[in-house]
């Protein structure tokens, strides 16, 4: 791995459990939703437009390193981008998130996923990548790239919609496995070249995002999930940038996600992270955890439970390093601004080295 | 533990870790949602006026035992029908589930909680119980009554309906933590009166559903949820029932929820039941865990499930006791009932000993 143009930020160092100057914070879904500038940003309308403006992207994505004084930006943008923009027919619905007009049913809708090919389908992306790594050169500031891991775009595309349940998305894969993985193929290689893409134009790490991967048994993620994640990381892995693979309720399967390779594994606020680290051996860095909700909580509770993920990081890690410090699950819109920017001081202060 | 006046069901031997005839089996949400003669007989009246009809809602408990041939009967009603009969303000939208009019928010709504007298306030409880008993009688079917553990039915009284991310319940416990238990108390004190009447009046097992807990990390649950949920399996103790204590996503607090004294801990379909059993120890049945989503799938991949679970129970117990087969959380609405009676018979055929 190497980032020859530029000094390692303290992220990328974090991810690859080298040492830091301290731990590195930023927190999933902290670029919109809560901040105020976001919406005066963005204002009414569609956000698979407002990704179409790169301009406008790359303000919101600074927007939060700005006012929180994270470690990293990360790229607005949607992981059904890539659908989107290959025409599957994908609409992002406020309040609810992705829906699918016509879901994929059958061997017939295979037809509907041709390549993606992000020069021509989403240039836009890149060209975002590029205003945002212009605005943090020499900052200190990476910026992290993303895509969906195939499980859970394909939840969005067979159920057409966010699901409690995954019935379809389940049925399908047990009843058809032979569909189920051409599919997840496809999807793969659209995230590989969506990540490719991003990370050609400048993201200096990427998160996959196997958000729903927590609603399988094990041996169903086993089976169904890991083979097309697996084929994500192994298909950008030459172009040596960290790789962080991050799902919710996946507490069973943190050590089958670390089989896929990547170089962080990201834990949600139910297993404390010297657990996640017993599972998940020591040849990853891990990322979070601290519980979304919380940050709803007055400050002493936010800064008590900040301190206890910190400390659990330092138990797992004797050495302090291979910790990037996150949210459990994404920011909530309803969550104050101030509170996160507290986290941000107090992670720092606490860990900053001599 | 007595149940003099009855051969003990095979239900109840496999809570108490006793020999059994062959596995018993019945499903979460067995009454109701899946089975057209349900959708018949209640027609399309509000369901907590249906609970208030005691002949109806016998014959709703009974339909799953004659149409799936389950060794088990659960009560038609819902964790918050005692919320309900206090005059709380809580109404159950189809679709939806429970929603409070004027959710629960500071010391102030602490008076809307007056005790529960189960025979003053939903005296039609005990008459339903009554007349299941009767139809039951001789049959070897049980007959489980329930309740809602205190951190689930204060979820709902909190949040005032279904929620993801339960921020305000959070927010509550951990910002005032003296308000948090004296609700969960007062939860408690409903529960155990509510369990006490069922019991008294024929219910040969109980469930108390903490659904939600699983969005809790395990410190959370030890502090916030466990002690209340204690308090309601020490309330009923002395009347000597199986106590059986479940919630979805619980794969961290398993072992804590064992702490809390059931007999028998639901599992979700996450934990294979070996592993469950590694975290739970020796001293409690195991209930679960067929994946619900997967009875929406075709019959030979539903079968090869309901067998691991089967194969997995009998890992984690090597003398075949301390399973109750069951899914992993409730029937799914659109779940044909055939599948459900096929895996009844696959789990008697296969469990049945000499």
């Amino acid at each position: 791995v190497s980032q020859a143009a530029e000094v390692r930020t303290d992220l990328v160092r974090a991810c690859l459990r080298e040492p830091v100057s301290r731990t590195p914070v930023w927190f999933m879904r902290q670029a919109g939703r809560a901040l105020p500038e976001y919406r005066a940003t963005r204002g009414s309308g569609s956000i698979l437009s407002a990704f179409g403006d790169a301009a406008l992207s790359a303000e919101v994505t600074l927007q939060p390193v700005r006012r929180y004084g994270v470690d990293a930006a990360i790229l607005f943008s949607d992981i059904v981008v890539p659908l989107h923009a290959i025409g599957f027919g994908v609409d992002v619905e406020p309040g609810r998130g992705p829906v699918v007009a016509e879901p994929f049913r059958s061997s017939a809708d295979l037809a509907r996923l041709r390549p993606f090919e992000p020069a021509v389908d989403a240039p836009y992306v890149a060209e975002t990548v590029g205003l945002v790594r212009r605005e943090l050169a020499g900052s200190g500031v990476a910026l992290i790239g993303f895509a969906g891991a195939p499980f859970t775009v394909a939840s969005y595309a067979i159920e057409g919609g966010p699901s409690r349940t995954f019935a379809k998305v389940k049925a399908l894969m047990h009843g058809d496995p032979e569909l189920w993985f051409q599919l997840t193929e496809r999807l793969a290689a659209m995230a590989v070249a969506s990540l490719r893409a991003q990370i050609q134009a400048g993201a200096q790490a990427v998160q996959l995002f196997d958000s729903w991967a927590g609603s399988l048994a094990p041996a169903e993620y086993a089976r169904f999930a890991l083979p097309a994640t697996r084929a994500v990381l192994d298909g950008i892995a030459d172009l040596g940038v960290p790789t962080i693979l991050f799902g919710v309720g996946t507490g069973e399967l943190l050590a089958l996600m670390a089989s896929a390779g990547p170089d962080v594994v990201g834990v949600d606020w139910r297993v404390p992270l010297d657990e996640a680290r017993r599972r998940v051996g020591g040849g990853h860095a891990l990322q979070g955890n601290l519980d979304p909700a919380l940050c709803l909580a007055p400050w002493p509770v936010v800064a008590d439970a900040s301190r206890a993920v910190l400390a659990a990081a330092a138990a797992a890690d004797g050495t302090g390093t291979g910790h990037v410090f996150n949210l459990g699950h994404g920011v909530l819109p309803e969550t104050d601004p101030g509170i996160l920017a507290a986290v941000v001081e107090l992670v720092h202060n606490e860990t900053a080295r001599a």
